[in-house]
């Protein structure tokens, strides 16, 4: 296989001003992004959400790539609007004019560089694989597809890779966040230069992933939160919970602790953008995948 | 002077979700805000911005609460209506039914415990000296009054702190931030009980305060912003400035640096509140205020 067209988006979110900037940043001077053996080209996500600096206007445009969505002809949101255009110009999704897609995004949790992956196709394994041994405080969260008709931005090409980048505030640009993006585009289309040339670098033969179990809800009295993340969890993405150990701390100071009857891993913990939807983190096992 | 009435505020910048979720707890929980020598009520300051997890829906309401603005005929905006509303219920300024009000913010700069004084009322310098003491990394932020007629909620009454805690995102609770928030209010009601019983503790003669100088706006291009805080000068709030110190990295890899002519301290330092007037950061210089 030969990777002709790379497609690298920032702004899907329009408060995450990282993948904005370097957008702007490779538009100016586009040799960064340049490889011999392929184009990449840049794409905006959402333009009238980073104008108003909110994730979104109507709905969240990272869910809006079904393609019974893009099919769709009742398109009420600005998003589906969007996300109909993108797939028109990145996609089609299943006959995609792009080979590789990048989504470039940023999280108020402790997450530092978090490669995303949505299957475990081998393109995708490898790609983060090479990323990590080029940048070994990377970690793989693998999100098992749950349909087989994704509605992520990065559904519209076979190979993607999503970056998620934190801690860093909605609408705040920070110089390290931005170079640890940069770093990770940059290894990526590395990678894709590598194969491209017949001179893939050694891959690990496994990768340990961190993968999406289930998503805890804050606690919840009379419809209202009545609890928030308590501090021994706060900025403690991956590290171990067992049974017992404490999660929330409730208004009338009582502790809601972990009851589960396994290991697990907390992400994203406390990210901002899911509070909307009253999610305080996503917990996870920890797994190993064959990259070969 | 005996102090009845305490007015302590929340919400009044709709993102910022600790001092509202404080409201709530001390609204189940009062015993934690009572004092045996007057009355504290709480306020919330902007219930529409709260519900849509923004700053202001209009315009900023910390700047709505001139008399000018308040006695205006035109209140066009929906910050405006609201200012008139709790100058009424708080106020009304000038003859204001509450003797002291606390406001509590927060700040996606590294700016720790911050008490904002907005003129050098003795009983507002003491105060704040008397929160120092029990906090002892609290720093007091001056902003000298500009105009006789001060658009901020605090100005309703004669006696007032505002705090600002940090660093936090946008739309997040922390319980570490929660914590001090809390504690600077209890240390106001405590000096407040401590004044009313004639039992006023020991004060420092003086206090150190930042004095804010000027506003420094982010390098624009062609009326763009071409380039960001300089990651030596991120989260660096505080520390001192001198000539030749770098402020920004530019589009260009270019570094754009200080050259003012004496030593000053940044704060606000990447406030992402302030992205929307193009502000990178406030520079202060170091004073000392008598408090007697």
């Amino acid at each position: 296989m030969t990777i002709q067209n790379v497609a690298v988006v920032g702004g899907t979110h329009g408060n995450e001003l990282t993948g904005i900037y370097l957008l702007n940043r490779w538009g100016k001077y586009p040799e960064k992004i340049e490889r011999s053996s392929f184009s990449t080209n840049l794409f905006v996500g959402n333009p009238k959400a980073i104008e108003q600096n909110r994730r979104f206007i109507d709905e969240d445009l990272n869910r809006c790539f079904t393609l019974a969505s893009l099919k769709s002809n009742e398109k009420a949101t600005y998003e589906s609007l969007r996300a109909s255009y993108l797939n028109q110009i990145i996609g089609p999704k299943g006959a995609s004019a792009h080979d590789v897609v990048f989504d470039m995004h940023t999280s108020t949790s402790n997450c530092g560089v978090m490669l995303i992956l949505m299957d475990d196709n081998k393109f995708n394994l490898r790609l983060a694989a090479y990323i990590q041994s080029q940048m070994p405080e990377a970690k793989i969260y693998f999100i098992p597809p749950s349909q087989t008709d994704q509605p992520y931005l990065n559904s519209i090409c076979a190979n993607s890779l999503a970056v998620e980048i934190g801690p860093i505030p909605q609408g705040v640009l920070r110089s390290d966040v931005t170079a640890l993006t940069e770093g990770v585009v940059y290894h990526g289309l590395d990678y894709i230069q590598s194969l491209n040339m017949n001179m893939e670098p050694p891959i690990p033969a496994s990768v340990e992933v961190f993968e999406f179990k289930e998503s805890v809800s804050f606690p919840m009295t009379d419809g209202v939160v009545s609890g928030y993340i308590h501090h021994s969890l706060q900025d403690s993405d991956y590290q171990a919970l067992g049974a017992g150990d404490p999660l929330f701390e409730c208004l009338d100071g009582s502790v809601i602790r972990y009851d589960g009857p396994e290991t697990v891993y907390p992400v994203f913990v406390n990210e901002a953008a899911y509070y909307y939807k009253n999610l305080a983190m996503s917990l996870c096992v920890k797994k190993s995948l064959r990259t070969d």
